[in-house]
């Protein structure tokens, strides 16, 4: 959980001219009221993570220069690392053309991981071709989920 | 458009930990049927763009070694660069814990761009802080877009 009181609001799109080449933030949130958000370590440039925020998430990540995310899975506004203690600090932020999406640059408090299977980043396996079977390119992870987070259920779905 | 005649087939999803941890490619579609995909350049390790697969493009990029997307706006299987020449050679290939995403590492064709406004990155404006502002973190467009896509409808929708 987080809180919830965010201030900042966002101007209405009026036009594309505006939205692609101007210089107000004008994000659009799509039919679950989400933006996707790319978020990758200032250190090794590695993409960690796609989350997804919802217009709290985005304003509070923006007010208070952590990421907050909207967990899917749990249906609550995410402080990331509030459980796993894994803050990700925004080193810089960007928009895409028709702001639909936003990029985080951040480093990560702790060990350095994002990932709730234990690994720094959530791409840990690359697709080898042509056979088109996965190689973990992180030799180990990080952390003992089970130790972090206990019985949370697991994110991923079936 | 794009040839459709994808052969590669993915495995079911059968356990939480086959995802995870298996050697195994078996990705999940949402209900539009489509898996995002985060676009770097291999080169400065920018995010180009964030786009979206269905099955027969996601296919299409691991048989063709070149990045397949499917358009939202125009409906279509598409084969990035097919209109610009900007075409995307698919250098590394990455998946993510829950296989609900991909990262595709490019070498972009021509003038290097993957923005349809013009710029390298779709991702060309910062977001400054305090005041929300926005700033071109590209200085000039590679290419005219009126030039290189003509009469072909602008996919930013508002």
């Amino acid at each position: 959980m987080a809180d919830t009181n965010a201030k900042l609001d966002f101007p209405p799109r009026i036009s594309v001219e505006e939205v692609e080449e101007g210089l107000l933030l004008m994000p659009i949130f799509d039919e679950r009221g989400l933006i996707s958000c790319i978020t990758t370590d200032i250190e090794t440039g590695d993409v960690l993570m796609l989350g997804y925020m919802n217009r709290d998430a985005l304003a509070l990540t923006i007010e208070t220069g952590e990421a907050h995310y909207w967990s899917r899975s749990r249906n609550i506004l995410w402080h990331k690392g509030a459980t796993s203690g894994l803050v990700q600090k925004v080193i810089e932020m960007r928009v895409d053309d028709d702001q639909d999406a936003v990029w985080l640059k951040v480093s990560v408090a702790g060990s350095g991981a994002s990932c709730h299977v234990g690994y720094k980043s959530c791409f840990y396996r690359a697709i080898d071709l042509p056979n088109v079977s996965l190689r973990f390119v992180e030799a180990s992870k990080t952390f003992d989920p089970l130790e972090v987070y206990g019985d949370v259920p697991n994110p991923t779905q079936l």
